[in-house]
């Protein structure tokens, strides 16, 4: 594979978000030298203009890297493990029941290789901690980092140590273990082992993906943007929901949609972003809709532990978005979650986990609400797979009939489901 | 959407294995009329010549119905929830380490929606369903069936009602009731389930995926022969290494290679084709090593719960491929099973079931007994997901360091690790 140098490459440099401080392409995410403000990656947009078009990007890889232009990798040699490109689905069975009319699924609970939207954060800033000479991957994580960092870096034979809060559904440690990494069950919040991991990034030569590597790390979550615009067509949708943790995401979603209008691979367009979030854990919610600005910590209880996060890091920019777009934060409790996880699964045949279910929840009420128009083109965004949190829906749903191997024992079963289901619907019309 | 008629389709009939009697494309999977065989279904392959070429493949879906002129529906409106074209990713660690130059993972561990390779037959047997005008679909399932036929029904809004063994794995009951289906736990093996189902399938006007739609759905696995030949470059590989279960599987990549050579899509190429089973359900590998044209059906007794079928339909004519092709078929133990399952994790960041357990261990067995030459280019198919089946690993795998959220306890734990690793690194080395 060629090496392309870094004056071929379409990435500038790092640039603090508030003061605007330029800093070369290191290991870094705060503005050290100003005002300690988050960096991020810079790109010479003229340069993308004239290598991208629609047709380069069609005949690129069906992955992430289809859009490698717009990343902050300077070489050639990507790691791309099939990465992105999960299907857009229409939703046609979940907008008829909520009552809307063109609804799409961006469905990363089947993302490749660990099912979740972390794999595209992940490949970037595996490839980039490669690119500046990372022996050691690291990672603090409510558990679906903690999958795609394992995993990718086995792929690439990278060394790699993960931080957990010690409480993780067991899916998401078995599914860490399994690759065979060194992992670090921390006796704390999400927000204790971040700062744990802060420490340790200073103290060893690690590259903490989301953290030294920050800057590169969430510029994968522009690919969400991206795919969307291009499988619709190439053009933006009119509304958007997805989860809120960080915050980052919802961000990153917003920078891809800008970037493609800048560089005229779609029409601008209005697009309104709503987030999600659970009860237990909504400090970008409340700040929505106290009309503050800034975030409140909070301590997180709730199932939705993958997006449990009290101190989110983008917070207050996910509000300024939200506030600019038209759009709306809500919240939703764990019942209305495991609800939204089953109005999924039972319309689309779509198994999420509870930030998945959050979203849905999330999606039901705003159209409740009449916040969401029902001409509108919307997409929600599934982030993760209900196989990895199977404990939030156990005791929800129904049971298997137990039978004898015997036609007799299966049509006595079947008339007792029939049974059930008539009187699930009187129910209902009562 | 428009409904192409049967007239401009490329099916033409069904077809006795056996006897060669033709049948008219309905519900029916075996010789009713003269000698019980099985069916298979035939196409028109002049007009699938006229109308197939690589740039128009290329040009279609990213999902299987990109080969829709392959596949047995008769209409336009098939059920496409982006199932198929999953990566096909080379495994550079995984064949260093076992002494191989160019060694390919197919990897159905991710695929959609319900990470099987099931995914791919269940939507071609629905979207035939469909045509059929059955609205109840239902199944005899291992468990990945049972999932894929619950998602996609519940996609396409037909009812479902599927039959699995009642002691299968945890993932696999959970990943099906959530979809909310009829389920049935039979208390028996698949063997019985089966045979259950049969009778089911004659006294209810239900369509069957694995029974009296078994032809159309069989043949969805093609796709599984046609991706690899096309991710290849348009080439077929030397030798593929697929688990054997019922044996359809196998049978159905050998097709998908061959009508891909007699449309001339790819160029003609001796393909060595090797299976896998587990000890405890092995009965083609026993009528292979034996010599033997028939299969002894058993009782399975195995952790590879998804492969273990006691009396396997197209067990016959999976052995017979291995044999005229000069593959082999062989069978491990479940010890072998798991540390297949984790060589796979640690090696290239691929999470599978005991089913690709299986078949890694085997892959093993086979470099190390000097039946795949290394310089073959060599297809290892990952059939399902590693989430399903985690009873399978738990207590094999290494336990995370529980620490405070403090510096001190993390150098602590990762002094701790390091001695481990030097220790295990020093027994290797004894």
């Amino acid at each position: 594979m060629t090496q392309t140098t870094l004056s071929t490459s379409t990435v500038k440099a790092l640039k603090c978000k508030e003061c605007g401080h330029e800093y070369d392409l290191g290991a870094k995410h705060v503005c050290e030298d100003v005002c300690f403000g988050p960096l991020e990656v810079v790109y010479d947009y003229d340069a993308i203009r004239q290598r991208v078009s629609r047709a380069t990007i069609e005949a690129g890889p069906n992955s992430i890297w289809r859009y490698r232009h717009f990343l902050p990798v300077t070489g050639e040699d990507v790691i791309d493990v099939g990465t992105g490109m999960t299907p857009l689905v229409e939703a046609k069975r979940l907008a008829r029941r909520l009552g809307l009319k063109k609804l799409f699924i961006k469905n990363d609970a089947v993302n490749m290789p660990t099912l979740s939207f972390k794999d595209r954060v992940v490949s970037v800033a595996l490839t980039r901690a490669r690119e500046l000479g990372f022996s050691t991957v690291s990672c603090a994580s409510t558990g679906n980092l903690a999958n795609s960092t394992a995993a990718i870096a086995a792929h690439a034979g990278l060394d790699c140590c993960v931080f957990i809060p010690a409480d993780l559904e067991a899916g998401k440690v078995l599914g860490t273990l399994i690759y065979n990494p060194t992992l670090m069950a921390v006796k704390g919040n999400y927000d204790q082992v971040n700062r744990l991991c802060s420490e340790v990034a200073n103290t060893h030569g690690w590259g903490f993906v989301n953290i030294n590597l920050r800057p590169y790390y969430s510029e994968g979550s522009k690919t969400l943007g991206y795919e969307v615009a291009e499988q619709l067509g190439w053009q933006l949708p009119d509304h958007i929901v997805a989860p809120l943790a960080s915050g980052s995401l919802f961000t990153k979603i917003y920078k891809g949609f800008r970037e493609f209008v800048d560089v005229g691979l779609v029409d601008d367009k209005a697009v309104r972003f709503s987030g999600a979030q659970a009860e237990g854990c909504s400090p970008i919610a409340k700040a929505f809709h106290e009309g503050r600005d800034f975030i409140a910590p909070e301590k997180p209880n709730t199932i939705a532990k993958s997006i449990a996060i009290g101190n989110p890091a983008d917070g207050i920019y996910a509000v300024e978005i939200a506030r600019k777009t038209g759009g709306n934060i809500e919240a939703v409790n764990d019942t209305e979650i495991i609800e939204g996880i089953k109005l999924l699964a039972e319309t689309e045949g779509i198994f999420t986990e509870t930030a998945g279910g959050t979203t849905v929840a999330v999606l039901k009420k705003l159209v409740e609400a009449g916040k969401i128009n029902p001409d509108e083109t919307t997409v929600v965004y599934i982030t993760g797979n209900g196989l990895k949190t199977q404990e939030a829906v156990q005791g929800y749903i129904a049971e298997p009939f137990t039978i004898e191997p015997k036609l007799e024992s299966f049509e006595h079963a079947l008339e007792r489901s029939r049974t059930l289901d008539r009187l699930e619907w009187q129910q209902v019309l009562i």
